[in-house]
């Protein structure tokens, strides 16, 4: 057993992958998190059906737009 | 009678279907939850109408996504 | 006068309809729910436009998508 | 000067129209409430578009889809 | 500098018009609200596109579906 | 550094502009604000794809609905 | 590991892209935000498919509308 705030933790420095509402993802290193699942992701790209149409060095998503999260 | 928690807290290590708002649904086994449902899956495949799309080692989804978790 | 969850409480292990956001609805036995209208429904039936479109045997429905509880 | 819960509680066994988000409307007594606006009804009517579409002997409804309650 | 509940609280026993999300309004009595913006009208009517299309004595409305007041 | 509630602060009896969601828009005189960004206008006008559709002497604006608000 | 809050934190002062639902983005200069990512931006372009569509000189972003930030 796993508390999902946990996994987040052990995948800090990691490459992750980001499901936004909205048909939007994000791939790159998670840089932090806090309890609301806001993130800080690093050298990430942006992906829409499946191609990168943005990258950016650094980026705080709002966690109320996250559908997942996968280390 | 059995809270909802105590459910999912029974399902742990066991396989599950999260349905999620927007069509999607994921099939894994869980490994973690918190009191907002946010869920740990692990060996889980997403589902779009009862097709595998993808396959994924392991992923945190966001409690406000779910719709329902079947043990 | 009786609160909502009292008669929630009172409906445990009975037959009870819930309808879902979405238009989506289940029929089964409910086993369990919390203050959030959190649900644990058993011997569950899907139904989707009047047709049962999937039997489930336990369910932990998210109270935010409920619209109704009939008992 | 009436606080919208303290009216809640005067309609208490008086019939009321509960309009819902998503074009649903109940005609029925009101038999509990809670300060969610969570609401029992009992001996209820489900409305839609001005017809009667359904019967139910009693059922709960979550507040968040309320719209307005008449007494 | 007024709050908006000082504001409200000033409108008791006023001709008020309220438009809601879903283009819904009404106009009628204040007759109370509560720091939800759960709101007690009198003698309203409902209002669809600037026509009345419906009388009501007496209703709650849900402050969640308030975009604004107007006293 | 400016917190965003002591810039709305600085606002008081000054020209704004408030987008709401739903391409709704309102330029008018700030008269209150309280923490969840509820807003009293005074002198208002509402604005609809750069047009005004209504004068409206003063409103209570649901925080809610608020995309931002331009001093 | 760096908190959400904190990489906001010190871009104050600096250039910054924040993207909001609806598709409407802004870029300008970071002058303050608090813990619910309410924002304030200074000399700042709404943009609209990657198009500028309006300089505001000064507004105040309601986090709630946030998908991200980037410095």
């Amino acid at each position: 057993m796993q508390k999902p705030l946990a996994v987040l933790n052990k995948a800090i420095n990691q490459q992750v992958i980001v499901e936004l509402k909205g048909k939007r993802g994000y791939r790159g290193t998670l840089d932090g998190y806090d309890p609301h699942m806001n993130l800080v992701l690093k050298n990430a790209e942006e992906i829409h059906e499946d191609k990168v149409v943005k990258k950016i060095e650094s980026t705080i998503v709002r966690g109320d737009n996250v559908i997942y999260i996968s280390p």
